[in-house]
C-alpha cells in the first residue's frame, strides 16, 4: 500500500475527512491523496497559497506573524493547516511550507520546511532540514507530510 | 522545454499570473506549474475543489447548476476558472472536472473532462473524451490543460 492510501485507510478507520493547504509542494499532497481509488469519502480538498499573501487571505494565517517571520515558519504551518481545516469543513488539517530552491527565501536556507498536521485530538508540526534539489526537496516534504499525517491517525 | 516551463514562459511574456481550480486533477496542473523554479512570480496558487459541495462554497460556482447537471460540465469548468481568478485576485485562470474513475460520476462516463482557461482577453473550454485508467485520465488531463492554457497565451 502506498503512504497516501495508508493515510485514506486510517482516515477512514477515523471517520474523518482532511483537507491540504501547500506552499511548496504546491499540490503535491493532495494529489497524492486524490489518486487514492475512493478518495472522494475522506478528501475535501485543497487550497495551494503559492503567493504569501494567499496565506493571510485566503487561509487566515496572521498577517502580522507573515510580516513579522516570513512565509517559512512552524507557527505558519500550523496556522495554515488550521485555516485549510475550517475553510473547506475538514476534520483533518494538513500543511507544508518551506524552502525548495534554488534560492533562499526570508532568510531560511533552502531545504528548511515545517510540516503541520491539525486533527480534532492534536496538533504536530515537524521541522526538517532536507537536502537535494528542487524536486527532491518536493519530493521529499510529501513524503514527510503522509508520514506525519499518518501518525496521527 | 516542458509544458509547464512554456507556460510559465508565455505568462512572463505576458505579464499575468494565473491561479489553478482543479478537481480530478487534485493538484497535479499547479504542482507542475509550481516545479518550475522562479514559478512564485508568476503563480498565485490554486484550490482544488474535490468535493462537490466545496466548487460552490469557495469557488463560487452556481448552486442550481451543480444540483441540476452535477459537477462534471463545461459550464461548471468555466465557473471553476472564474471563480479561481477572482479568488486569488490572478489574470488567467485554468479548470479542470471530470470523471478519472474507476466508477462513472453523475451520469457522465469515466474519461469525460471539462477543461476551461479564462484570461483577460478569451474564455475557452474543451471537452475532450479521455481513456485509460485513473491514473491516465489524471495525467492526460494534466497535459491538455497546460496545452490548453499555452494556446490562449
Amino acid at each position: 500500500m502506498t503512504d497516501a492510501a495508508a493515510v485514506l485507510t486510517a482516515l477512514g478507520a477515523r471517520g474523518w475527512t482532511v483537507a491540504v493547504a501547500e506552499s511548496l509542494t504546491g499540490g503535491l499532497v493532495v494529489s497524492a491523496l486524490v489518486s487514492v481509488p475512493g478518495a472522494s469519502a475522506h478528501v475535501r480538498g485543497g487550497v495551494v497559497a503559492y503567493a504569501t499573501d494567499v496565506k493571510g487571505s485566503l487561509l487566515g494565517v496572521d498577517a502580522g506573524l507573515l510580516a513579522a517571520r516570513g512565509a517559512v515558519d512552524p507557527e505558519v504551518a500550523r496556522q495554515m493547516a488550521e485555516g485549510v481545516r475550517t475553510l473547506l469543513g475538514a476534520d483533518v488539517g494538513i500543511a507544508t511550507t518551506g524552502v525548495a530552491g534554488p534560492d533562499a527565501q526570508d532568510g531560511q536556507p533552502v531545504g528548511t520546511v515545517h510540516i503541520a498536521v491539525v486533527t480534532p485530538e492534536a496538533t504536530a508540526v515537524s521541522s526538517p532540514l532536507l537536502r537535494g534539489d528542487r524536486e527532491e526537496i518536493r519530493q521529499a516534504t510529501l513524503a514527510r507530510a503522509l508520514a506525519d499525517c499518518l501518525g496521527q491517525l
